[in-house]
């Protein structure tokens, strides 16, 4: 990272804070309305006189919209892009105005930083949380909440929508039905399409959910969350999304264990770590919106009818695929397939439109969030 | 596959018959004792005078010792290795007495081809099932039964030990254990040691078992098996051997499915297929066998001690890993490392012991199976 050295040193963005945008009614894709939506969003830079200089980020599927900064000064941590969003960072927040929403249905929803509408929410027709009553929302509905936004604040194009994982998701979704609106598109350990594959991998994580005997069909709100289903679950979208290598770093291998050969019902250290690790994480989630999150997910192609290929050649944006070498989630061929199906036959000028570069690391899929600065100059380079 | 033109013709085997091995008691790794013991074998091929010409194989967790030809001419199928055993393959059983046995706690233990003895077999002490109170069994113990039974047979020495997967850590077990016996060894989509990552997926496959309430702590006998854990955890192990292109060639894109998007309860036609594929497997097996397996598989290390690198410098046999590239359970880079091992330092007469080389495929680490083929001249070369 020496592409700042004899330029303007790297800072850090200004205290960052939480808005709420609200909709009295938002009709989904499927027909269904929810009244008084709610998502939180929150921006850095500065939007400059014609509006001109917005880059969107979409999160990803344990995400929220804090990608970067600090809300206080004593923030364990900051958001979770701040290695490539910032003050002359390769998303420069002193050129541009970056933002970015919590989804609908976001899996943080207990988290006191987080404003998101889902099956946790109280539906106001009844007083109860929604529960399963919630309709099934897709990614197309998420960007139209954003778009919502978006409009309410003037803006009517974007400089860019870069997003990782089920945020690559809602960036080719942007650039698909408003080719007009996007000018680049850099889609991070993304895909253009859900095969079966990956449709049947993700329904693996609802199962733990669905089968704990405290889901109540998703009407738990009153009793309590099906908290092992929901840690199981968490489990297990932690060990997809990393590469066997980083894996083996963080968890110990089976060797240290003693009792898993005389009992059967023994477990494994290295289970019973990540099972801590997820348990940490459930704190602030719900099971319910793990569901919905999965759903989306898994409907998710371009354009969202019945052929994505056609509908990604509607992207004029000027995009660039950064799939991670060692993703086995949402693997760098479902990458290269989706830039196949841009740049196949004829295309808005016939030219070629997407690129394809994949970061480097030992982390899988969570490269694309961890190691994302290993593509800060390519990132930077599309940008500008 | 031209390599018999200008050869003997390849024949088909001749009918084969499953024999029983019975053991008065036999005590496991862990000092427990098993009455009564029983498992299943087969051969095919000529034991030459001074036994010299045995080959063992060694089957894989959702496997049998049925590796080649067939019991009646009408059988739909031969045994999953016919490509490469038989008259003039490359497992030449015009040459070889290739023998092949079903491991204890085998997963097909209602199929009428296969003896093996684990949870669901009667405790002669209790005329009751042992459930859990079966012991904790390992490779190792696989190992000393298929030792126990070559003894019976007075075969002194193995000209190769070959095994797919689970296989693979007999093979290489044998290996460890009886440096002096074996004196070639094909691991095939295998590693030498399970690691973290591993483990807890493997893990993942007993957890829709246990959290089953008919599985009732292993003890079902009487009530019925725990089918939807069961048909669950099988649906899991056919996916994680499969490569999502293999896989997506076999089951639905979700773009064919409407209800998904109006109902969060609607399931995709891809896990429906992909269930119904696993419970015809399910007819002949037993969910407390599957724990079992899951068990012995993710206790395995080379040696079975603390230091898997350090036991398999014992080996002697000239040695072919064949991982699959396509691999995403024991990915090819646990069989680079297992072969890294096996060459590091010091080593018997200092020479590079072990080969490597990869099969290529679209069906991941499934291609150890259906696509052997692709190597049969590789495993011929080390044989011969």
């Amino acid at each position: 990272m020496d592409k700042n050295l004899g330029q303007a040193p790297v800072q850090e963005l200004a205290l960052v804070e939480k808005q709420a945008f609200e909709m009295p009614v938002y009709t989904t894709q499927n027909g269904s309305t929810i009244k008084q939506l709610k998502v939180g969003w929150e921006a850095y830079g500065t939007l400059n006189a014609d509006k001109s200089n917005v880059i969107l980020i979409t999160h990803f599927f344990s995400g929220t919209s804090h990608a970067a900064g600090k809300y206080t000064a004593d923030d364990a941590a900051p958001g979770y892009w701040d290695a490539i969003i910032g003050p002359n960072k390769a998303i420069d927040t002193n050129k541009y105005y970056v933002i970015s929403v919590d989804t609908l249905v976001n899996a943080n929803v207990f988290d006191k930083n987080v404003i998101t509408t889902g099956p946790a929410t109280i539906n106001p027709d009844t007083g109860k949380a929604y529960g399963l009553s919630f309709p099934v929302v897709t990614i197309a509905d998420f960007v139209e909440v954003q778009k919502a936004l978006l409009d309410s604040l003037g803006i009517a194009k974007l400089h860019a929508v870069v997003g990782a994982s089920m945020g690559s998701f809602q960036a080719i979704e942007w650039a698909t039905r408003y080719p007009d609106k996007v000018e680049r598109l850099i889609p991070v350990i993304g895909t253009a399409y859900i095969d079966a594959w990956a449709a049947v991998k993700l329904e693996r994580w609802a199962y733990p959910i669905k089968t704990d005997p405290n889901w109540h069909n998703g009407d738990y709100y009153e009793h309590g969350q099906p908290k092992q289903g929901l840690v199981t679950a968490l489990a297990y979208i932690i060990q997809d999304a990393v590469f066997p290598t980083g894996f083996n770093m963080r968890y110990p291998a089976p060797a240290t264990d003693a009792a898993p050969h005389n009992n059967i019902l023994a477990s494994f250290s290295a289970w019973d770590q990540l099972m801590q690790h997820a348990a940490m994480r459930a704190e602030v989630q719900d099971a319910n919106h793990i569901l919905y999150l999965i759903r989306a997910s898994q409907l998710y192609r371009a354009g969202m009818g019945d052929n994505w290929q056609q509908a990604i050649k509607n992207i004029s944006a000027k995009t660039l695929f950064l799939p991670a070498t060692g993703d086995q989630l949402l693997y760098p061929a479902m990458a290269k397939a989706s830039v196949d199906a841009m740049n196949a036959g004829e295309n808005h000028a016939g030219a070629k439109q997407a690129d394809y570069a994949e970061i480097p690391g030992i982390w899988g899929h969570l490269d694309g969030v961890v190691g994302i600065a290993a593509v800060a100059d390519k990132i930077e380079a599309l940008l500008n």
